[in-house]
């Protein structure tokens, strides 16, 4: 059995009394017979020190011994010591209880509980005050105090509670009290522990390399290399906040903290209430490839490697396969995976690889179906977001602030097009927009300052531009039959940002190979070739779609100055670490 | 307006009737004022030839015109004119229902369907039977007769139903009715419709790639290149079935087919079956990154790409980052995405990317726990399976034949430990297999020995295999405190094949590092270093977990013979495409 705790407390491994006393002697031997022998005045000398220093080793043995055996009587006398100690694995009989259901009926009875050392503060040598904290910002105070008669707590034990080092992970089993004035330093405010049993699973080091209270604050840069546009510093003391680089350099430690775990969380919530709401509307999930055999949505942008002897890329959006499978016969689809994008973008709004949440459905009778159904699905993501995660939204925004996230009511949803786009901004907006056309694609600040108009006009921060021009969209946006000028294509957005581009596409081949040709794009490119054949091997219905940044929604949704700070595992052009 | 249509049914153009005989008289002309002179007989015939050429365009002329006169009036006359013809968008008035939802209270109503034109038939010149297929196997037979006064459906009509090319998609208006008989060739089979309105939205191609038959038959082969290996022969009659190869390059008709169908709705259940019971044992979804630093687990079979002037390379497996999770608090998590192989295998187990369903959680008491929470999960999926897939199920048996999945009793789970697995073997397994030692890993072929002993012996095709050597296993694989020859990792099956791969990782720092110098690993190599360091951090619970393949779980319970028949888009060394 390896009993990894040696390392963490190693024993103190006294050196035989004798080995300094011997060491010196042999040193004195080895002159003797050396050539050049030492005078009698430096042996004597020689001689005088090795003596002293065996007497010095002697007393420190003795020294040693003396504690030793004092400490072996305190251990035979501590009543209290099966019931500490670094253990690998711990069985407790007493009822596990989350914090979060603690309740009146748990007073005075035992519970256990695993739990991270969150902070600890002896009180004198009696009693010490240990903070624990189980998940998320779920934190309990612990308090261990010596009984008068050294059972089941001795001072002993109390002594080891106190120097167990910070973000180490404990078994403890205690019984539940009242505070006397509730805890303000936990969010169960109401109990405290009076720990009986505590044992160490595994310990924290000795110096954290992110402390709690920095990982819980607001980051203070997110440059990497000077490269990161748009800084965001935060207002925290220095030394009470750390870089994103510290705090990825220190995952652990990102993680732990209740900001990052609360973030977590409503990511999870969005992802969930996503596949809720298009399952309940008939939509079949499936799972596209990464690895496809041609860069087929242009070559730029695109990670390429070798794959037996052959190319291949990794997908930039599952779009065309969204579209096999509704030319498959699966009606509405949708898809949650990872898409990648070779962009050297050192913005707050891009990374190489992130989540893409994606819809593809059948158009029966308009276009305006698939926008409805994006709205809706969003509307709902947004809606139960504020009831489900609500302890968390506010944890994030008393680190970042922000206001809530407003939404337009059911019937009021703000759709304009996009040259209504364009005219509100020469109308309303900032004096650098005045000459903005309708044919030309929307700027980042251009999106901002709209979103800023409509918010002011409309009262809503999700709004949808419709009909953008027909230069601004791929080769599969469907143009619009009234005005081919403009595709039936359309983008989300929160807060003035964007988080979705969608559309019909074209789903007749003749069609496609058009105005594939009209685009400069070659119908007979690989992959491209095999893309347009699949719209000839069966009638496929009109369809479209749209493709949401999980990331994205996430950090716009809670205001966050970095959508890094929305994702597990952030990737950049400078980072693929942890 | 882009219309489509015009390339599938293209009108018919009539040359100008004057122009053969225009055409004729210039080289009459040319000729009389070239060099050399024509005779005077060679002009006569000349004149005599176009002279007849002209009459002939003349009388062709005239038959195209009361031909197309004769149309004009029979559209004119066509009463049902707008009740049929190709559209790309159709609004129809008559309430949508689902095929899976119609009942007796539709008999004599209208009732809307956009459906695939499955088959069709004409019988004499005045009525047409449609296949008409909505989604998986749900079809229904569409009649179609020419009303006595041409309205609403006229003999034009009918005759264009019955040229419609198969796979087309169309709309349809009818009054659901009673059929003399039961249609046996569709599922709905007590309901007809009788169609008062049909438009064409997408064209089918005149001739398919692979018919519908022969998609929604057994594979014939599933070799490329001569490499796969146990290839699976179907028994259908020559002209009925397909190689995979066929069926990947006509992918819109594979998917179409019922039997595809019916497995992708047995994917999406596992899928979704696996994340339920999850989310209801207090496990956290997360998404790993697949774009990783550094070849963590092992150089071989790895897919590198090259990455900003670094190399990246593609996760596979997402068990660091699961263990992180646990490490950064989250306790218990799952995942749900693709991992890379980057394998030369063509067995009809590999992919070289395929879906991953990954667990992790913290061990509390005993790593047992992983293992009942893992077959937990298992079993869950299956027993729903068998009530929320039945119809497809029943599908898939139907071409590809097989036995009931059998289940242990709950308290009956079969768990042997590697040893007992070998011992097995030994004494009850094929003469070959009599030597088996208990420190060597298994081989397929043995593992499928033992999947037939424990079926005959137990009755189940779900058991676990426990405390697999310590040679069998990766570096971060937690030796049994017990016996340091064995580790507490084990692997699941079903009929004898390898599902998934788990056990209890080491969680603590210096002994992670110790086991990876006794395997010959180096800690301090790139990834790994980090990799270690990740549990310096702060402490890390013990913890432990598995990896499921998704398409193993679907491919080994429906037992098809290879597992590309439950991907979406498999992917092997020599497939990138679709």
């Amino acid at each position: 059995m390896a009993d990894e705790q040696k390392t963490a407390a190693p024993p103190s491994e006294a050196p035989p009394a004798s080995a300094p006393a011997t060491d010196a002697a042999a040193g004195a031997d080895a002159g003797a017979d050396g050539e050049a022998g030492p005078s009698k005045k430096a042996l004597k000398k020689a001689e005088a020190k090795a003596k002293k220093e065996a007497e010095k080793a002697k007393r420190a043995a003795e020294r040693e011994a003396a504690t030793a055996a004092a400490k072996a009587k305190e251990d035979t006398e501590d009543k209290a010591k099966d019931n500490y100690g670094d253990r690998e694995i711990v069985t407790l009989s007493a009822p596990k209880v989350a914090l979060r259901d603690y309740n009146d009926d748990h007073i005075g009875k035992p519970v256990k509980l695993r739990a991270w050392v969150q902070n600890s503060r002896m009180q004198g040598a009696k009693m010490c005050f240990v903070e624990l904290r189980e998940i998320g910002d779920w934190s309990i105070q612990g308090v261990i105090a010596a009984s008068p008669d050294g059972e089941p707590v001795s001072k002993q034990m109390v002594k080891w509670v106190g120097a167990i080092s910070l973000e180490s992970y404990v078994a403890v089993e205690a019984t539940v009290q009242k505070p006397l004035d509730p805890v303000k330093s936990c969010r169960v405010s109401n109990y405290e522990l009076h720990i009986t049993k505590i044992y160490c699973i595994a310990r924290g080091p000795e110096m954290l390399g992110l402390t709690m209270n920095a990982s819980n604050a607001a980051i203070s840069s997110f440059d990497v290399d000077g490269k990161m546009q748009e800084l965001s510093v935060s207002d925290a003391a220095p030394g009470q906040s750390a870089t994103l680089e510290t705090h990825l350099e220190n995952i652990i430690m990102h993680k732990r903290a209740p900001l990052q775990q609360a973030i977590q969380t409503v990511r999870e919530n969005v992802r969930d209430l996503f596949a809720e709401y298009l399952k309940k509307n008939d939509f079949h999930s499936f799972e596209p490839p990464c690895l496809i055999g041609a860069a087929s949505e242009g070559g730029a942008n695109v990670f390429g490697l070798p794959y037996f002897g052959k190319s291949a890329y990794l997908a930039q959006s599952p779009q065309f396969y969204k579209q096999m499978e509704i030319a498959g016969g699966r009606k509405r689809v949708y898809c949650i995976g990872p898409v990648f994008r070779a962009e050297n973008s050192n913005t707050p709004r891009h990374m190489t690889e992130f989540t893409g949440l994606d819809i593809e459905m059948e158009i029966e009778e308009s276009y305006h179906e698939v926008i409805y159904t994006l709205e809706g699905v969003l509307k709902h993501i947004f809606r139960n977001l504020e009831e489900r995660c609500k302890d968390e939204i506010a944890l994030v925004r008393s680190i970042y602030p922000s206001e809530p996230f407003k939404l337009p009511e059911d019937g009021k949803e703000v759709r304009l097009t996009f040259a209504e786009g364009q005219k509100l901004l020469r109308e309303e907006g900032p004096e650098e927009f005045r000459n903005v056309t309708d044919d030309e694609d929307m700027s980042t600040p251009q999106e901002k300052a709209l979103g800023a108009i409509i918010r002011k006009k409309y009262g809503t921060d999700f709004y949808v531009l419709d009909k953008f021009p027909e230069s601004a969209r791929p080769f599969y946006a469907k143009e619009d039959p009234a005005n081919p000028q403009v595709t039936n294509a359309y983008d989300f957005f929160m807060r003035g940002q964007e988080i979705m581009s969608g559309g019909q596409r074209i789903n007749l081949p003749a069609e496609l190979e058009a105005r594939m040709r009209k685009k400069g794009v070659d119908p007979n490119a690989s992959g491209l070739k095999e893309y347009v054949n699949v719209f000839r091997q069966g009638g496929c219905p009109p369809h479209g779609g749209g493709g949401i940044g999980l990331d994205r929604v996430v950090a716009f949704y809670l205001n966050l100055p970095n959508v890094q700070l929305a994702a597990y595992y952030p990737r950049t052009p400078s980072r693929l670490f942890p």
